[in-house]
């Protein structure tokens, strides 16, 4: 009943036809004792305590998919606190038993979701490639020889084994989307302070950011909406104030030529190189743009003085248990002692002035669309040379959460002659967490093929991203305004969206007013009038520039209610009665478009 | 021909009556050579030079007042660099002689105004006293026993003294504002970023702003407007989003009692008090909130990491000579050897938790009105005991930078008993900066006594700060959303502002709409008919809010453009024509308002 991915839609399906929690749970437990990768759980919660989970959920909401996330099982990464659960964050010495979830923990779980372990990190979540922990390297899904990717590894490895639906990641440098590239995975990045960090063990607390792994955009999306909103008791949590980004004719931002750099990967370059052409087949208009300002931010976070935060995070830990470390982790969170607060401070000098230098490129793109990571390693071969090649994986992540942005890692599709997957990411600015997701999901859609380890498995056309209330104000056009008329950039230039063509209801006059320039009509409603309705469109705005708008019309039009021929009312151009007395009424023609081309035979 | 205060409506009065820059100069000349203070200038820009840009600009600008700042003298920090000048920051071995303006100097320039010279400072802007210089200490105008406050001491003291119309302070713990409320000048304190800091000295570079000291709200504003604008070669520069503030029933946070503390100086207690009052009588609602978060964070920038950041700024100087520094200044800028990187991100943890906490004070209000010194000391008392008694200076200042706000500090009136100014500070959220400023203005005319040095003259009219596209949009209203009425709460809660009652054109009619809820008119107009006009009133909101209102307008109302007496057309309330049909004609009662009046009778 269960398919080997366990994407939402197919789990809800599986719930509205009848199995049960409790059913889901015995799955996922006979799933776990099968699993090949010895590394993927610290902590399994036991089977006794997931049948009780399901059966609480069962008794607290007994109607199937009666929350958000009934029944939804998932993974936690090892450094965000699950309520009587250790929390090792991958040094079995550090390990405490929260009396707390996390904030976001507490969230899922009040949303019905159920978790079925904490999964294994590069420990204190610092590193990028998942060989970093005492409790074993997860290997990637598709070949057991290479890396999983970190610091995030179990987690990606528990979902695209179909161990779990979701499972939650941390990121810092890059940590919940390289592991999304290597198996296949969408990796959800908030904007920093979107989702709370309370509960969270912290890598970099000014930067760090809880992640999700998840089959889809659409999965990953509904989970982060679950987790987010602004929590007092975190100090870098925010209120969202939410970013648009136009829904047609998206401006992306690709590598320019001098600043590709995929350490001899020709597959993964030609996987980019795809992706780039893919995006142009849904509309989007590509850029070259110079990546030198975000490279030199990205490479601040290993080599300047923020590795001093995740000193900060452990400073009384290693000050009596360097030992326990990591050889390679404590190395580098040793190297803090060299910087001072001057340091410090010169380097956000330094940060703010790259900062500066990406306005330039941001004034020619809406999004970036980068590789996840340039190129991917065996396990051996990280080994070797843990910092060095660790480093390329974040070449074109570790910039993100220092400069606040939001991020949508999706797959794009397979090098066939290894088999191994590879990615890329969207980044917008910040909160424009939910304006990414429909091009992200309609990427994925375009590019990847299957979810996790199932390369055959179609994406459930229902786990399309939900769409919430935007914010924005639809505005019916009736004249200038339409698609190509003289005054459509007055929406289009603003970031407007068409959102559909249709008619408006019967009882419609249309005239063709005197004296306009450009000629504009007048739309008069006349209760008892039995007409044909006339043509209209329906394009999405934000509020301020709705505002803007309405408040440059000029007499004798104004923006009223316009009842569709579905029967909805929406804001639209009206007419002032006077000025049609004497007008031509065109109401026969059908709509302004069919009276312009009239005018011209 | 020259009043003893040069504020900028005088001079431009002068000009405009026939005096020439040059004659300007050479009064600038005199009142330079009368000046008793020989500590205010540390380089006075030599007469002949003085003379030589009264010529250049008469033959770039040869109409009077044809530039924003025609002709206007102003004096420079010396810490900020105006080109073939040398700079010092109060240090003579640290000099140089810069090729370049400062951007803001440059911008000053070309509006017009004139350079008379570098002004004296606490050594490295550190300090809020005015005693921390090998140059002398300055003194207050008003008692050559009391220190001047400081940094910027010097520019504080040439503005009040009559030297120029306004003069340049830096600000980073409260530089710009505490001299202003020591000597009887507004100090504007521009939100972090606005002003661009290429050219200025560093004391703290991620907190410092350059501020101006004038003789009213309105130069201070002029002048800023001048120097404002996003420069990239400044990487805290910043292109300014505008807030905006309720300008009527104005919450305004004051001192609970718990945080009240004057060091025992009950005349300027007074002072705070009466300023209170005098909110009230102007129409704020006074709000006690916490201090504590705010009291907390001003302590961190002394007696923290941000220390390090004077360290950052003059680190290679202070190795090689550390015994030209000030002995107060060169300890407390080696303090900041005592901070390593972790202590500095520590700090930004702990800064952005007091954040949090004063997110719950800032619910409760719209502005903060504090004391902007809670007392004043001797020179002798001060270098007594230098950092304790300059510690005192700061209590109210100190955290304005950190967290990012806009601030203007106005003189509150005197302590007659010993004739010295005190003062009150404004402080709103980041880019309130044109906000706050009709507010601040209305206190400073409501509660100070002359300006500067001269208690007797009057605040000019002309003074006024002066209204610039504030991007707000007008809306007529007709019925139910005028004041009092029961949907004028969706304009006045969302920061909506009467502008003022009117009437519109006579050609409108107004009709009573039968079955709505609440009651509400429709507005038609007729061209031809002949009426009284109808009693509306027109609000400003956002483009912002005035797009959610509209967009919440129920048919058959709308907006179009309406007609008022003076001609204007402005955004208001129409009502589609077929909803009158039937509906009372209620024209003849003049408005809305008389109409529900009439029900009621």
């Amino acid at each position: 009943m269960l398919p080997a991915i366990l994407d939402l839609a197919s789990v809800a399906q599986a719930y509205a036809k009848g199995l049960s929690p409790l059913d889901l749970v015995e799955e996922v437990i006979a799933r776990r004792n099968a699993s090949t990768d010895p590394a993927i759980f610290i902590t399994a919660v036991p089977d006794e305590e997931l049948r009780a989970a399901a059966k609480d959920l069962m008794d607290r909401a007994p109607e199937a998919n009666s929350l958000p996330l009934w029944g939804v099982p998932f993974a936690v990464k090892d450094n965000i606190d699950v309520a009587a659960v250790p929390t090792t964050a991958g040094c079995p010495a550090y390990a405490y038993t929260p009396d707390k979830d996390a904030t976001l923990i507490a969230r899922l779980k009040a949303a019905g979701a159920i978790v079925i372990g904490k999964t294994n990190l590069d420990q204190f979540a610092t590193g990028l490639n998942g060989t970093r922990s005492p409790y074993g390297a997860p290997r990637c899904v598709f070949d057991s020889a290479y890396v999983s990717g970190g610091s995030s590894s179990g987690s990606a490895i528990a979902t695209a084994s179909g161990l779990v639906s979701f499972a939650l990641g941390t990121d810092t440098a890059g940590s919940g989307r390289v592991p999304a590239a290597f198996n296949n995975l969408v990796g959800i990045k908030p904007t920093p302070g979107l989702v709370p960090n309370v509960g969270v063990v912290p890598a970099c607390r000014s930067v760090d950011v809880v992640t999700v792994f998840a089959a889809t955009v659409g999965d990953g999306v509904a989970v982060r909406r679950v987790m987010d909103g602004y929590d007092a008791a975190d100090p870098f949590s925010r209120a969202a104030v939410p970013a648009y980004l136009p829904q047609s004719g998206l401006r992306i931002g690709v590598l320019a030529e001098s600043e590709r750099e995929f350490f001899g990967n020709k597959a993964y370059e030609a996987l980019y190189d795809a992706a780039i052409e893919r995006a142009k087949t849904l509309g989007a208009t590509i850029v070259p743009f110079d990546y030198a300002p975000f490279r030199q931010a990205a490479e601040l976070l290993y080599n300047g003085p923020w590795v001093a935060e995740r000193l900060a995070a452990v400073k009384d830990f290693i000050a009596t248990n360097a030992d326990d470390f990591d050889p390679t982790v404590r190395t580098i969170i040793e190297g803090a002692k060299a910087y001072d607060a001057v340091d410090a401070f010169e380097g956000r000098y330094r940060l703010e002035a790259l900062r500066q230098k990406t306005l330039v490129e941001w004034a020619k793109v809406d999004v970036l669309m980068l590789p996840t990571s340039p190129t991917i390693y065996t396990v051996e071969d990280m080994l070797a040379d843990p910092i060095v090649k660790n480093g390329h994986f974040g070449r074109y992540t570790n910039f993100a959460n220092l400069f606040g942005y939001a991020a949508i890692a999706i797959p794009a599709g397979f090098d066939e002659a290894t088999g191994l997957s590879g990615g890329v990411t969207l980044f917008g600015p910040e909160f424009s967490d939910d304006a990414l997701s429909p091009f992200a999901d309609a990427m994925h859609r375009a590019l990847g093929a299957g979810m996790g380890k199932d390369r055959a498995v179609v994406i459930p056309e229902a786990s399309k991203v939900a769409v919430r209330d935007d914010g924005l104000v639809s505005i019916v056009v009736v004249g200038a305004h339409l698609s190509g008329m003289p005054l459509n950039h007055e929406l289009s230039a603003h970031g407007g969206v068409l959102q559909k063509v249709c008619r408006t209801a019967g009882d419609y006059r249309l005239f063709a007013l005197p004296n306009t320039t450009p000629p504009k009509p007048g739309l008069i409603r006349e209760p008892g009038f039995v007409g044909a309705g006339l043509e209209v469109e329906v394009w999405k705005v934000t509020p301020a520039v709705f505002g803007r708008f309405v408040q440059n019309i000029p007499a004798p039009l104004g923006i009223g209610k316009i009842t569709l021929d579905d029967g909805s009312q929406v804001s639209g151009f009206l007419c002032e009665s006077h000025a049609v007395v004497g007008a031509q009424d065109i109401t026969a023609l059908g709509g302004w478009r069919s009276f312009i081309a009239s005018l011209k035979k």
